[in-house]
């Protein structure tokens, strides 16, 4: 494919990206506006480059043909949350949207990776309306922690820098780190429902 | 309605024009990146205010439980053209989608207000998936062209600011005004469409 | 240059553009907030596509060096009034600012073009902070209202569409065209002005 | 101070923070555009909301004039940095701009509040240029890594919801949490430096 087909090809893609990312961040903006707690801190969506599209078919061996059919992350959204707990929540909500269609989900949070990472996946089809007509997309939903993020944005910037793979001290060093955060995130967990419980039982105590 | 209320009863709303809002503008994206014409020069999108909202009830001496039902451009989207041909070409676009449903046309292009004023009004059912599930909501989508958008912002600029109601020789002289920014859509789209014409002539000739 | 030295050559273009638009943008801001009516009404803003940086030095017969120096439109800002006293209110407010320089102004619209045209054009020298330090970087802000606006999209659409030049009579159409647009914008000018001179007048009678 | 009062004394304020946002994004920009690693991730900015800035008039005992000069964070822009080491060069590059001038560096990386809390805070003054003439602002910097700002969201939310004050065991918590996330901050600088110097073994020796 030339360039300006590529451009043609992923205009769809770009069209869904933009319509998720207004959609997630309005249920920061209903949360707040009802004066609540947000499950969602903060959304983020990108369009998989061109370049990364053709390593991908290139790995994986594939026919330029499969593209639109196998790699299921051109349309990316990512969704931060405060806590662990807000991961299942904001799953719920998707679970329970009648604008988009899940057709997987890939709970690394509970299954990390090999090397460490975490994160929870959904996969959705999602229609976008063209100039051509209705076309149905796909785009993954990844659902993370800051924690989470934090290590995920570091062990990708470090990936990308040297290229040539990662030694394996520094993946295990890598992999240590990812348990370290994921311990502070359980850690930030618990020191909130401590919180709410302490709170729960003066009030009972005060109901007496 | 407390303030809040009347916050609350906005959220999808906003989220619609924002939704409309940004599914218009990649019809211009999609255009433009296929290097064609766009018929779509320009889209804007806006709530009512709330005291604008009020001040209709009032007018219409309608029940507080009838605003969602009456008042059917609390959302409301604009849709800027070039030409005059372009508006049967975007009212076109939105016939064919499948992603909201037109419950109204009111063609103010053929047939203008007594005060001059020329636009195509789309009334749409349109779907939000809100925290507490899907919401329909109307939304109003303006078509018109930069000349009917020209004389539409003064005529609304100078109504708001002179409140007790236009003097009669004043509305006479911006139904004139109207009528000569429609003379110059005309002319312009003649233009248009004479260069056209005569490059298919020529065409036609070369072609011997 | 290669297509990433023009990128790397652009980008200062680029963050005058984004810091120009936000800074007009909050002047309509300011107003607003102050219940008062805003001599702007829309503020765009563009950097000249590589394309026509090309055509134009080859057009000027310049020497790639020249660039720089001499297309002063790399940089542009356009900003749309509702009426035609409103232009001089915006000229007034930049001569004022202390973070642009002005270096030329050319009146188009008290001294339209052959072709028809009007708008008031301003150039500046504005200062930008790039990761190698400050550098100043010639804009164009162009002025118009909504009136000339029209006029000038339809006809660069027109002269962009129908390269090999515009035949000698559709030109003459658009410059009556170009004259009765002009005529509308005085027209609306003289009701704003008549319907203050009737509400001073008013004033003057009630205090008697 | 009315409503309407705090709103145009907040408009230099909005003014400067979407000005200094812009700015610093322009910086990942360029790095993005040069083809190089950025040392700013994300660029966030917000205005103190007035019930804050009246809390905080009500806790230090202030006279209500003394809120511009003493409120330092009105305006505030929160710089996310992957690696500790990216905080001192996002420092240099502010030291080094002059479209804005630091009056104060606080460094909560080296020296940790009570709390655990870690940032290097920059306060600067800013001119914004109004309607009514050029105005110098003050606006606090934070730059963090991204450890830091997911300690510091969660511990500010924790803070928020349980706003009788944190129990002492929670705080000590917090601290140590806090002290685990700078743990895997320095480790995820180990890993990267360690590279770096590996792959410079490297190519000395294949340079032999």
């Amino acid at each position: 494919m030339e360039i300006q087909q590529w451009r043609e090809f992923l205009i769809p893609y770009e069209q869904a990206v933009q319509e998720l990312v207004i959609k997630f961040q309005n249920i920061i903006r209903e949360y707040t506006s009802l004066g609540q707690y947000s499950p969602i801190e903060q959304v983020n969506g990108r369009v998989k480059k061109i370049s990364s599209i053709l390593e991908k078919v290139d790995k994986k061996n594939m026919e330029l043909s499969d593209v639109e059919e196998r790699i299921e992350d051109i349309a990316g959204v990512r969704i931060i949350c405060q806590f662990v707990e807000d991961i299942g929540t904001v799953v719920d909500l998707i679970r329970g949207r009648q604008d988009m269609e899940i057709i997987a989900e890939i709970n690394y949070v509970a299954h990390k990776k090999a090397s460490g990472y975490r994160s929870y996946h959904i996969i959705v089809k999602y229609p976008v309306q063209t100039v051509f007509g209705r076309r149905i997309v796909k785009a993954e939903i990844q659902i993370r922690t800051l924690a989470m993020n934090f290590w995920a944005t570091i062990e990708h910037s470090l990936r990308y820098k040297y290229q040539g793979g990662l030694p394996q001290d520094v993946q295990d060093r890598l992999q240590k780190a990812a348990e370290a955060a994921y311990h502070i995130d359980r850690e930030m967990s618990s020191i909130r429902s401590e919180i709410i419980d302490a709170q729960e039982a003066f009030k009972e105590k005060s109901n007496l």
